[in-house]
């Protein structure tokens, strides 16, 4: 069996022998400036390891899977310009390294690439993993629209917002887990138990994230400490603040995310300050637990022997009390 | 056999039929709405006209090759937000209707929606069909990267423009009626054939489409006249009138694509009169033609029935010596 980064070698030496239409290299420079910056190359790693829990050949998904990784990065090209974000992994963003028209242009040619990669699924498989993919695509997308929406909403129910992560960061991490599977052979039911699996995993993940935006080590992170606060993004810490804090510092909460402040320290601080009155920093760690604890429910039950879970398991473990 | 209505017909009741992930309205609306404000459906209609050349049953084809027109669709929102355009077919793009932001989710959703309709095609035509849809995606992408590029470029050659036609509009209409030909049992060296059919076609209507730019009927047209000018865009006719005309001319016209007039007619007639002057109108259409001529060339090698071809020949000769 593979362990995490045997996997993740793999998944770096796919991305870098793609071959590319060569007729415009302005079009290709941003894909592959993105693809090389890092990232922990979670999603097609996380396949690999669900196609290796069934099956110690995993050749055949390594292409195909390489798929997950351009698309996931197509996502945070199209984003960044969307949040007008900057710094992405330490790094200029696409768009402010270039500009907005080539990032719009050469994120969409990487849709393009990641089908490519997909269509070199074996042709017994190709349907099924296809459309689990690109349901998720969708699904993504949709979760990115009510992201937008959620903005300019002036309440948004935690029942909305994890609907939303499921859709915008959770639906792509469980499709990735259940097309390894398909990759190994798996039967419909244990590809079912990875898919919630990764679902739950992908709830923790994002939870977590919008954690370490305020208490994350900014130079780990890799992103703009309190970058979500600054743009007033409703994160599961505002959303849980607001249910419980006191009526006025609910005013106060919703003032400093709806105005634009000149000096962000100050905005970070007090509502960090209202945060830590209320331990939601504590709260929002534990609903990520459950979501641990529920995802390794689901892969306790997948038909195969404990000792080839072990991978999946640390991997999961090490993502969850991560500080980047 | 159908004739070209009643396939517009058929494509336009697939688009009306199409089901979307319900979950943000707003994602939706917009997609709708570039579907609705009409369009030839060109490529869904040589495609399904493609297949019928060889098989009077399309019903297998009709979801799949819908596809086509979302993903075409997909490149106008994506295309007008970067030439900042502000009309097609006579109404607001979706950017200038709603913003760029939404502009760039809803148009990013379409591809996956293209992707949708294409994993409808049945399992023996699958990799074929979507590996040449693919294919011709991601020369989309990189002939608008080229279109671009020569935005900004001192000159551009005949030859060079030609590519970026070929690349941007003619690989999708090849791959539209070359798809079609799958779907219709068409032998290998049919396929190939009308593919070959298709570019050409494709050329021809795209060399017509920068002549109709200034020398169009606006009302029928459903552009602004002379927008490419004004834009600064190099299409044939700029191209061609720099070959030929006086060193002082070229002077003047590279001035007028330069810099940003604060009368857009003065400059749309400055540049006219020197395309007059050198017959730029008629040596268009001269071109045009003979690529149209090129195209009948392939078609007439297709080996079926010529009667069977005469719906094909109707539309091609219809698209040239339209105002619109």
């Amino acid at each position: 069996m593979y362990n995490q980064s045997e996997l993740k070698k793999i998944v770096d030496r796919s991305i870098a022998n793609l071959s590319y239409n060569t007729e415009a290299e302005k079009l290709i420079d941003p894909v592959k400036y993105i693809l090389s910056i890092g990232g922990k190359r979670l999603r097609p790693v996380l396949a690999l390891m669900a196609c290796n829990l069934f099956n110690d050949k995993i050749n055949d998904a390594v292409i195909p899977v390489t798929g997950l990784e351009i698309f996931h990065n197509f996502t945070l090209v199209h984003d960044d310009i969307m949040d007008q974000a900057l710094v992405r992994r330490n790094f200029p963003t696409v768009h402010s390294k270039w500009n907005i028209n080539q990032a719009i242009l050469s994120g969409d040619v990487m849709a393009f690439i990641a089908n490519e990669c997909f269509l070199q699924t074996p042709p017994h498989l190709l349907s099924k993993v296809f459309r689990t993919f690109n349901k998720a695509a969708i699904e993504v997308c949709v979760g990115q629209q009510l992201d937008i929406d959620f903005e300019i909403a002036a309440i948004v129910s935690q029942e909305e917002y994890l609907k939303m992560i499921e859709l915008k960061t959770a639906a792509l991490l469980a499709a990735s887990v259940k097309i390894g599977a398909f990759f190994g052979g798996a039967e419909e039911k244990d590809s079912e138990l990875l898919y919630e699996f990764g679902k739950n995993l992908g709830l923790a993940f994002q939870i977590q994230d919008d954690m370490l935006d305020i208490y994350g080590d900014v130079k780990i992170f890799g992103k703009v400490s309190g970058g979500d606060v600054v743009a007033g993004k409703k994160t599961y810490l505002f959303i849980k603040a607001m249910e419980i804090a006191s009526s006025g510092q609910r005013k106060q909460l919703q003032e400093q995310f709806s105005k634009e402040y000149s000096e962000p320290e100050a905005k970070i601080k007090a509502v960090t300050a209202i945060y830590d009155q209320h331990n939601i920093k504590t709260i929002t760690e534990n609903l990520a637990n459950e979501y641990i604890k529920s995802a390794f429910t689901f892969l306790e039950k997948v038909g195969v022997q404990p000792a080839r879970k072990e991978e999946m398991i640390q991997v999961t473990r090490s993502l969850i009390g991560r500080d980047r």
